[in-house]
Formats: C-alpha cells, sequence, structure tokens
C-alpha cells in the first residue's frame, strides 16, 4: 500500500475567497485499509518533531519553502500546498507544506537560532528521509528529534 | 509577552500563482525574546499531538475547516491562513490552519474513523483550550494525547 494509494480525486478546500479543485493520480487500490504495517506493526503514519538549535537562514522564508519541499520530493512526497508567513520584527517563519502524505510544518525564531519543524508523512514515505536537507538547509548546531507513531493500533 | 507580540507587519509567502500580503497588529514589543515561561521553565510553544478514534464527520471538509478555526478561536488565537484537501475514494481530509501562534492540522483516515491532529501553540494561548471544541465537533469515542514543550531550554 502506497501512500498515493490514498489518493484518487483531490479537492482543494482553501478557506480564502478563491476555490482551486487539482486532481492528483488515480492510484487507488480496492482495499479500504489506509494504515501501514512497519516492523510488525500497523499505524496510520511517521510523525517526527524535529527542533533546530543554531539554525542559520531561519529569516528567510523563500529558502525555508524550498528547502521543506525539497525535503518533501526526497522522502517520496507529493506536494499539494505550501504556504509561509514572515513575521517582523523579528523575521520568524511559520508555514507549512500539506503532502498527498500528511504535512511538513515549520516555525522560526530566528533571534534564538531556533526552530520548531513537525513532519508527520503517512504511506511507504519515511519522515526520515528529509533530515539530511533539513540539516543541509539550516546547518544546526544541534538537532532534537521526537518520533511517534500516530494511529498505533499494534 | 504575548503571542502578538511576536507579530508585526505579516507577509504571505504562498508557493502558488497569487502572492497575499496582509497585515496585522503591530504589537511587537521592545524584547526579542519570544519564548514564553510557564510553570518555571521557558520554551518556544505547546505542542499537542492528539489522536481521536470512533470519530464522526471525518469525511467532511468545510465541517472540519470550521471546527478547527472555532477551537482556535476559542484559544484565543489569530487565524492567518487554511487550506483542506478532500481525498477520495477514502473521503479523508487533510489540512491545516497557519496561526499567528503556529498551527492546527488534521489528517483523517475516515474508514477507520480515526483523526490524528496537531496543535502548536506559542505565546499566551493554550492549545488543552481547543479540545472541548474538537471533542464536541467530532465525537470521538477515546482521545490520546501527547505534550510536547517545544524549544524548551529550562
Amino acid at each position: 500500500m502506497t501512500a498515493l494509494a490514498r489518493l484518487g480525486m483531490v479537492s482543494d478546500f482553501p478557506s480564502e475567497a478563491q476555490t482551486n479543485v487539482s486532481t492528483a493520480p488515480d492510484t487507488a487500490e480496492a482495499s479500504k485499509d489506509y494504515f501501514v504495517v512497519r516492523d510488525g506493526v500497523k499505524f496510520a503514519g511517521m510523525h517526527l518533531l524535529v527542533d533546530l538549535w543554531g539554525a542559520s537562514r531561519l529569516d528567510e522564508p523563500a529558502h525555508i519553502d524550498a528547502a521543506l519541499c525539497n525535503a518533501a520530493v526526497a522522502a517520496g512526497a507529493t506536494i499539494l500546498h505550501s504556504h509561509f508567513h514572515h513575521f517582523s520584527p523579528n523575521g520568524g517563519v511559520s508555514g507549512v507544506v500539506v503532502l498527498a502524505e500528511s504535512h511538513i510544518s515549520i516555525h522560526t525564531w530566528p533571534e534564538r537560532d531556533y526552530a520548531a519543524i513537525d513532519i508527520f508523512m503517512c504511506g511507504a514515505c519515511n519522515p526520515y528521509d528529509t533530515i539530511a536537507l533539513i540539516k543541509q538547509a539550516f546547518n544546526p548546531s544541534s538537532v532534537q528529534l521526537a518520533e511517534h507513531k500516530r494511529g498505533l493500533v499494534g
């Protein structure tokens, strides 16, 4: 069961003025169980909470957008939507990349060289495959990571 | 230090055709430390991972959008952007509400009556204040919750 199997037609429901409708490849399988089995347990998806310390370029929304999208693609994910905000006066950035396989979010505190990232991926995608590109993009002096299997049913 | 203190001017950087620029009240204070202190420890924000089981209305993107926006407002958060996708054939919904105080995301598996929600709020907002409205909106038979203080510096 691949992550894309969860997808057939995809409809966007933005809460803004415009309404977009996009489609993705219809690779849905007959089974209605989209949970994954890995290491002998069944769950909905893997959720990583990643804290970067001593990181750089945390006040550059275009760089952050590109970095997270590249990381998503490296993990084999399909990007559906991304949106970033740039705050002043501290230059912090908040944003998210919505994936067919869940999401990547980031919130940065440039004044502390700190960023809080979370990477949630279901299906065949492995969120650990994003970590090398994230480290390359932000060059943190340390990384703290917590892993949660969401929807774990054993 | 309120969450809005992190905000001055807000610029949107959507990775789509349109580029929006919005503004929010400039309540920034002179201090450059936007971490919060609560219960004697300093950290960036509180992150809740909320798993709903036996939940209903998980295949209704408009309902989910409204429910999460209402929950955000109930916690005193400021909504900057929201975006939801509706998958077929399973009817699952993925989406996010980007807040001035971080974000709320959801991914649903209606075929299992399961939803994975995460609520990250910095500043004065308390993500626990969203839980009652989330339970009211989706009527889960059980809720599992994990709490992380992100960016904890002691």
